[in-house]
């Protein structure tokens, strides 16, 4: 598997994933109902940097990375991942967010943010603990899970430089 | 004190308070340098609704109102608030927090989240907390405060509907 910084063109593969996920909505924000174009707008914009992971030309996963506030926030980042269920369980995720977390310091970032890690995501919330994040925040009733009704999110947090 | 939505026109009267406020580098992460038509660009740009609080055609505050993440967190606003330092201690401030909760519910937002109010602003800790925000996260060193260097941030959060 290669991760690589994504090209415009990449979303057509990108967006057969992402769909799948906020349709799902139990995870991103995003509306259910987004048309790939404002998908891609949101996904892609600047001042988002945009990487995906490949595995024989196919795009796997994808993950972006940008300041979460700006001047005087803007050394903690935020990034955002999303993994093709066809490819779920190989770790991927794990790579992804490895891999984010030494490119934000090669772009000077000192931590990294998460806004919103839904309560109800516990593969996420492990994942994240994992890796080091904490959880340093519990917002009541943040998240319209598609299943669920309101629940809880979680701020997650992780500082990056040694 | 009159509280009415803004015009395009009034930031010529905000920049005055915006500029100070930036300059000291103490409470809001804009950075120092920000010229004024990146300030207007980042205050009145849609999505927010920005108000003014005015006194005889004098603008002494000002807030905005917006939704802190799309879609299935898009029922939890976000709002900012700036008061001229000429017209501090008046309550001002509070005012144009009740304010924003009530036009919150009206624009049918269910909750108000502030996502980095500054550990060392006790002015703020104090009134928000005053006017029923709670703590629900902490955020280590994500505030470069110009006199402090790397300071926490405080995550506040109310439900608003009854």
């Amino acid at each position: 598997m290669k991760i690589r910084e994504a090209k415009q063109s990449d979303f057509n593969q990108i967006w057969k994933f992402f769909k799948t996920i906020i349709e799902a909505g139990e995870s991103y924000p995003y509306p259910s109902n987004m048309s790939k174009e404002e998908a891609e707008a949101e996904w892609m914009m600047p001042p988002k940097r945009v990487f995906v992971a490949s595995k024989n030309e196919q795009i796997v996963g994808t993950y972006y990375i940008k300041p979460n506030q700006p001047g005087r926030g803007a050394h903690v980042c935020n990034c955002g991942y999303m993994v093709s269920s066809s490819a779920q369980g190989r770790g991927i995720a794990t790579k992804l967010c490895e891999d984010s977390q030494k490119k934000a310091v090669a772009l000077g970032f000192k931590a990294m943010q998460f806004n919103l890690v839904v309560s109800t995501n516990e593969v996420a919330l492990h994942l994240w603990s994992k890796l080091g994040f904490e959880r340093v925040g519990r917002l009541p009733k943040a998240f319209l899970h598609a299943g669920k009704g309101y629940v809880d999110a979680f701020v997650m947090y992780k500082w990056l430089e040694k």
